[in-house]
């Protein structure tokens, strides 16, 4: 097996400490031409859904890759860490539904094996700190070519652990859908799929009283006034141009939004 | 041509979403052998001036790269994207003025292409996400090696959008001029050369009524006293010694600031 | 000497401004096959016992480096510029008690040289930017394998400036020390060693009133409740389950903590 040039890294660690450093640190010991593209440190501490969103959100569009990703509440208990094979790239990262939705981004699960080889791990492992002393050393032997199956016992995928999936519903002139992710720029985007808004039309009410139009770009509503479009993920969203959506609808991710027609 | 070995990221994403992550694997996939160097993504969402102000001062310490940049409120509608052509690098972008103090630091603008190469950008380029879709792909193929004048037609260097000029003047024992960027420190910089302050003594005022010294180091005023001095950027630049002298002058960008001897 | 692969990065410069750039350019134009791997930019502004702390805990997990960190209120002034030399890696920034915990968490100091070269410089020192006039270019250097000997005379390691010690004592049934760190989760370390827990039994109480258990993971308390557990630095810290110690201890770095048996 070639191996893979890149590892992409997503966690909540934060740029504060230097836990992704370390981490950086791991990878170069054991594979230092591999080269690392930081998704994001700064998913909201032990926020699964934020973390398994961003990481499906970006991962096709990375070259071919082991996505290393951290977010692991529950750490040093039993919860497996596990590497997930796909047609487009490994995930590495704790079996708590953070890798499944980029796995499926990325073609689908083809195996799946818990991490138990100690040889691959940090000499003394900590309790504390698994993305340091196993999860980042495995991905880096992984980068490095080692095969999948030298990393533990196979897992039934089935078995793997989900996150709920989003409530989304579709109806004459409406749609209702969770939130799944507010954006840097305030952006409210839903778990609906860009294609649920085929049947609407372009004058539209968000949550019943507040007026949005429909469109494809911030510049064509004025400015303050709300615009729901299918964003650069495939997915339907709310933005308010040169504002904040997430201010004017005052939601947070779980909300349920209702977007109809007037 | 030979291109470029790094490519050099200025944008208002933020590190919070994985839009950065996203660019980064545009870049990856079509120039695997280029390196990144991340100048700010934190530049307030939509202050074009910041970013320019920001990549202006910080390009010229940079190695021979194209410098790619986004601040983009307009994305989606009729701004042009361009690349600009200097003596010391290229600058990839739209253009709405983010580019243009950066290109006269790099040395001036030689030639300027819009981009409109539609086998350049990523397959089904977003409305909302030129970063990822057309910029960063763009950018990645010039450093690779291919021309300029093959990224779209020539544009007159006169016909790009330009910030207007901040306001700097200078009397007799005074010079007035706006606040351009305020630092991590609370440093406060003004658009005035540094140039400007040949002529005033020592003892000076800030707006009036706050106390001020000239000097070259912050230790050489007093804990909480204030320094005019000529910063790394080579502006002048107010700082306080110990604290933070946006706010004690309580002032933001684009604010003017006079400068007096007591 | 061959030199070294890799260059950590640690400052107080944070990521709004260009500052970390400006650096990453000059060690870039010196030494462009050295990779960089950022330990911090977010320690808070002059904090040298925050800077210290974070490298002393990272660098012992990095390749074999030139260790650069810049927290540097006294800049322009008479602190020496300095590097350290360590059987594991090289340490490069002002003589400040910045660098010494990590050049000892790396071994120890077997040699250390004042920064005076002035070919290894930036042609125009500024008096206020030596990250990127004066340490990132000469770790540059160093990386490509110049000799610390040619960098300036030799120091007497004696005569480096030191933080103050933190304040640690262990009694019966109790332990007292200074906060070191609070970390992005609000887990508040100790400057006691690890090993100090030995005596202490698993009910505890945690400045007199707050009730804790000693355990490994922060599963092993409920929501909510206080866990006392040697950290991945293997430090004495002190966490909150699905919550921040800092919050419900209101301490800050310097307060002392006494953990005691119930």
């Amino acid at each position: 097996m070639p191996g893979y040039g890149w590892i992409s890294f997503t966690t909540d660690y934060g740029t504060f400490d230097g836990f992704v450093a370390a981490c950086r640190g791991s990878i170069a010991r054991i594979a230092p031409d591999v080269r690392v593209i930081d998704v994001t440190h700064h998913v909201p501490p032990a926020d699964v859904i934020r973390g398994a969103a961003v990481l499906a959100q970006t991962a096709p569009y990375l070259p071919a890759s082991v996505h290393l990703a951290v977010v692991d509440p529950g750490v040093g208990t039993a919860r497996r860490p596990v590497v997930l094979t796909t047609p487009n790239g490994l995930l590495v990262g704790p079996d708590n539904g953070l890798l499944i939705w980029a796995a499926e981004a990325l073609g689908g699960i083809t195996a799946a094996h818990e991490l138990t080889t100690k040889e691959w791990m940090l000499g003394d492992v900590s309790r504390t700190f698994h993305g340091r002393d196993v999860f980042a050393p495995i991905a880096a032997r992984l980068a490095a070519g080692a095969e999948t199956s030298d990393a533990g016992p196979a897992v039934d995928p089935a078995s793997l652990i989900r996150l709920p999936d989003p409530v989304t519903s579709v109806g004459d002139g409406w749609i209702e859908a969770e939130v799944l992710t507010v954006d840097r720029f305030g952006n409210v985007q839903l778990a609906a799929d860009g294609s649920m808004l085929t049947g609407l039309g372009s004058e539209l009410t968000v949550n019943g009283t507040v007026r949005a139009r429909r469109g494809a770009t911030f510049a064509e509503v004025g400015a303050g006034e709300l615009l729901v479009y299918t964003d650069s993920a495939d997915r339907v969203a709310i933005a308010v141009n040169n504002g904040r959506a997430v201010v004017v609808l005052s939601v947070v991710p779980g909300d349920v939004v209702r977007i109809a027609e007037r």
